[in-house]
């Protein structure tokens, strides 16, 4: 009766289902098992018969990849948002998402707790926990793998063993992965060494450049107001043009990443990462940018995409400083309207063109030919008053 | 007697031969010439007997190189400077050098003058002028290109003949091409319509990925306090090891870059730049800092390299601004020591592994292993304070 | 019939006048004296007679008020927009809105020209082109007193007195002053030397501290999303509102400012303010923010601050950067609403109190009594994690 | 033999009397007190003696002034550090000195442990406990009055009684006070509603702006390099002058602040300070570098003042970003030398005039008599230019 009722993030792997007997367990709770699908591709098949047959009373699987799309990655798309000028966030972005829909089943199902399974020394427990704060403040909060006594994956398993919860039997990949449509994180086992470069079978889906096709694919990508709608001159759903393009970066082995990064709770991790769509549709946003955007918001909007980035990184994507960025974003993106086309090669991007109804770049102004209609004697005048300070500085401190 | 005396930033070309004899027949006066080395391959022939022969009374050649990449290019490298995050700035760095040897040479000289070869819409007038406007704010500066009365490259020839000023025989290629040790700018003809992809015969130096060796080539580069001392193994001087890192690069196909750039004088244009070593350097360099830069320094120093860039752009070498973001620079270098090894393979970097004696990335740490020593209960008191801030506004501001 | 027409910013003064007829013979062109009443208390009187028989064929008084504080102050106190910390931006914030009632003006009555009268080293004439460049770019500007033959009052006077144009019979004040509702502007004479203070003539509305009343006086602000509408606990428009406070304000020795600021045009001047409303609102609203603004929003906006009010300055209103700005500012405002209690004195303003239904200030959290409710715990897990990372770096960097 | 040994950071006051026989009972420890000054008045008399009595073995009484001034203080002026743009951070600057300190004792003493008195919903802890990780990461770290079993107030005094530890027979203030020379941090009791103006018995040396003399006092102060070095043309330390600025400014109103501010751990606090030096000098140093600082240099320094100050709050003095920051500020300081004449008067502090051999305040420039050696024409090339980028922005857009 006034028994505890735990809405838990499931997964279906090892963690979450030892979870749900734990908690079952040491809170005599009934429990709510969601898992969201953001587009992974593994872990989706049986998730309710095992769920339930763990014990859970209850299981949803809610499909979230539209509003994925939509809400989530576009907004980070439209704001340049890459962690240390590389990460697509992929993971960081779908952490949220994830704790909102898990919010919104616990508080349908008038649950008193919510419980994930992330580890103390990541950033997904940050990104949970901050999520919940801002939208649940009322309710409990549970962090079994923080807490519990299993000190080893063995432990774990002798204890899923005892009570009777699946253990896959396929043999455990060597590094730990998490997968949505926006891309793949890869760490542990030997990329834990930042001298070891990632031996091919940490890839999950992209090919290796030297094993990529010799010829090279040419995309186009037409955006409006700084959003993808088509994909090669066919208009799309944002959904169906991510996946699109993923499968043709993955091809041509583009989307690879590398990096030590920061994490939220003042550590250095080494990270791998696969996101070729999320690679291709940043650099040819970016592009489109330079040619459409007015000077100063263009450098401005820079500081504004990492200060975005560290957000959507450090959790608190329900916040209203991602709304008031969010704002100033979405007024920039006016006329970043036109089309991208690329070349796809042996894991590099390359530019081939840009083209814009708003595209400030004016031939006649630029051009060196007869065409030319700057007015060049503007220039003294100019040069004269933009220098007048330093000018200034070096006759009041010479030799400085 | 009371003759004027104007110190040229001589090239060589056309604009800056036929400068020779205008000003002088202007001016009335003595004309000094003065070409700095910068690593430029081409037009460095011949230059005296062109410069005399065209009506100078003095030739001055300053081998500058040693200078650019110590003073120059190494502070620019330490900051992180690519302007609007892709162009090494190598006719930007250098324009400053090349001001500062001509004041040099002007006032050794008594010149009363400076002039330069600039047209009145490009980015290096500025950085000319105000160089001169801070290193000698006393001298008058003269730039012909904006006054002059030729309206076409043809009057410019016609002058030329009429004034037997040596006219190139070969044919004027259809681009504008600027040289220096730290890469190449390209612009002008089929390269003022961005949707046009740069022609191969728009490349200097660099091999198309297409045509790059089938097999990767690996680069190990060493780095003290940000400065890169050793190339696979052996040390070299900064000289030698980017002569180097630029013919492999090139090789590779590495280091082409195309972009629409904002100029400082108000308008769009569209640059093709060629820069191995630069982009080779700047990858390894950042690839490095990741290591060893305590976070908020690394994240921090992003703005400043932004701001570095701007201002190396915009001409603004000689300013206290520079000096101070220099002060703050080398202050974060001090760890930036170590290895960095490198993949070279057809246009594209990728990193094979880094290393450093100061490297925050702390396997045990950072390990899922049972080597962990990171304390997981810690976070549950770290998510609650660092959450608590967005709790309370969400109690505040419900459904906001 | 292709007679040139010519709108002019009039205000009537000496250099206004003489530009009508100046204009008008030089470009045998019609007239059209445009005069924006943005709230200034001098020289609006017979203004039209005056304009019509200085030679304009037409006179347009354009009441701004009501837009002037909506479109233009409102948006600089939400956003907090002080020049160099300073300056509340009272002439800056005025001119984009006359310019736009000139180009308005211009566009109805088919004008072909805009005139302003300007010098050619203040900031306006930057504000005045800037914003014609962008509201009427094919409209011709001049700017008269950047090249005339005038060299000095004198010459202009007798221009004046040969032409019928009225020249005021009253002494001419030895400042050079503006004046709008948000602010005074004084420069010139003694004042243009920084190290006298300004005499009591320069001051136009504020009493001197010394001579204030011996008694302070208590204001009570509501603001509603960053908007203050009401005073003392009177409902009133945003004119009223400033009206009342300039004088209550002045009447204490409020808003006096005086500044070394760095122009535009690239030289450094001395400024002195008087701007009792804009003190003081900009005083309460910041106070209500630290109230009511989320920790990071409260931050970041303070750049976003100078940022704004340097664009303002510099006379870039009417940009994409001015909106998107904007956009962010706004959605940061909706909780700034509540009420502050300020006490005026002898020159200063002290905070009596603020409170806030969206106040982010929370006893319980906050207090040392037993009420409190703060988990003193946790701090050790959050500070453990947060030095994490500099811990790390001293053991790596000993001695650094 | 294997005793622990514990440094305690000691003021005297009950908590860290507390403190000493609870961590020597607890720990079976031995107690080093120390005790730093910071130019506190309070609380500096018997120590020694009280703290043996209690139970240390130890006691040092280490004078911190002269450091605290010099390394501490006078960066933090240089900087520009006011915390939230109002808060001159006396605490925040003192304790990581004071943590320094207690480590050197530590560490000479071959302590084991090091403890602080401070709460667990402060600043404080955080600013010792950052500073013990990065001088002395292998020492533990307690912090007792996070962890003890007294829940009040009462029950603290009752274990003093019981244990013999003197506990002060002065009715206890209401509020809770800390003090060095550089400012006074009050807070508690009433002070908690923030709707509630501070009482006068609050403050603790400043005279009330209405109780203030009617005669306004004048001062000057001298800066070498940024570094006040004289007050009204006397000559003198660091710690004299602003002893003397602290009686001068106290008695005529000057330095009550009052504000809502965002602690480190995630909650806003109402504190109430007084710091009539820092006032004073922060202002004054202020305005010299309006006139000595270039343009560039003194807008971009402004968003390093608001870092640095942030820093300081947060508590981490002793990092790589601090010192990268200071070697950005050192640079700027150069030409802040000089002059600044101010009137205090009733709480106000108005600037009467300011000069310097770096002044880059050029009045052939500024002025607007006939010296003027402005070039006027200069401005429409600039303006041109300037504007060519929102005019082709505009031209793209139209409406926008």
């Amino acid at each position: 009766m006034s028994k505890e009722k735990i809405a838990i993030a499931y997964s279906g792997g090892l963690d979450t289902s030892v979870m749900i007997k734990w908690l079952k367990d040491k809170y005599d709770a009934e429990i709510v098992a969601v898992t969201g699908n953001l587009g992974q591709t593994k872990e989706i098949e049986g998730l309710e018969s095992k769920a339930l047959s763990t014990g859970a009373s209850k299981f949803q699987f809610v499909d979230l990849r539209k509003e994925f799309v939509e809400e989530y990655i576009w907004r980070a798309l439209k704001a340049g948002a890459l962690y240390e000028d590389v990460y697509p966030l992929a993971t960081a972005l779908g952490r949220p998402l994830l704790a909102k829909a898990l919010v919104d089943a616990a508080l349908a199902e008038d649950c008193t707790m919510l419980a994930h399974g992330c580890t103390g020394k990541g950033n997904d427990q940050v990104r949970f926990e901050v999520t919940f704060a801002s939208l649940a403040p009322h309710l409990k909060v549970l962090a079994p793998l923080r807490e519990w006594e299993f000190t080893s994956r063995e432990a774990e398993i002798a204890y899923a063993l005892e009570h009777n919860i699946p253990v896959s039997a396929t043999k455990k990949s060597p590094y730990s992965i998490d997968e949505n449509i926006w891309g793949i994180s890869i760490e542990c086992g030997v990329l834990e060494n930042p001298m070891v470069a990632p031996p091919e079978d940490a890839y999950q889906i992209t090919t290796s450049p030297e094993k990529a096709p010799d010829t090279p694919t040419v995309v186009e990508i037409e955006f409006e107001k700084g959003i993808p709608v088509s994909l090669d001159g066919k208009k799309m759903s944002g959904l169906d043009l991510i996946i699109r393009l993923n499968e043709i970066g993955a091809k041509n082995g583009v989307g690879r990443l590398d990096m030590i990064e920061n994490r939220v709770v003042g550590i250095k991790s080494r990270e791998i990462y696969e996101a070729p769509a999320a690679t291709i549709l940043h650099f040819a946003h970016r592009e489109l940018e330079r040619l459409t955007l007015e000077k100063s918001v263009f450098q401005y909007k820079k500081n504004i995409s990492q200060d975005y980035a560290n957000l959507i990184y450090n959790g608190t994507w329900f916040s209203p400083m991602r709304k008031a960025l969010d704002a100033f974003v979405n007024e920039t993106q006016h006329p970043v309207t036109g089309l991208v086309r690329l070349k796809l090669y042996k894991g590099g991007v390359t530019l081939l063109g840009r083209n814009s109804p708003y595209s400030l770049y004016n031939e006649e102004l630029a051009t060196y030919t007869e065409a030319d209609t700057f007015n060049h004697k503007a220039a003294a005048g100019f040069i004269h008053l933009y220098g007048l300070g330093l000018k200034t500085f070096s006759e009041v401190n010479p030799g400085y």
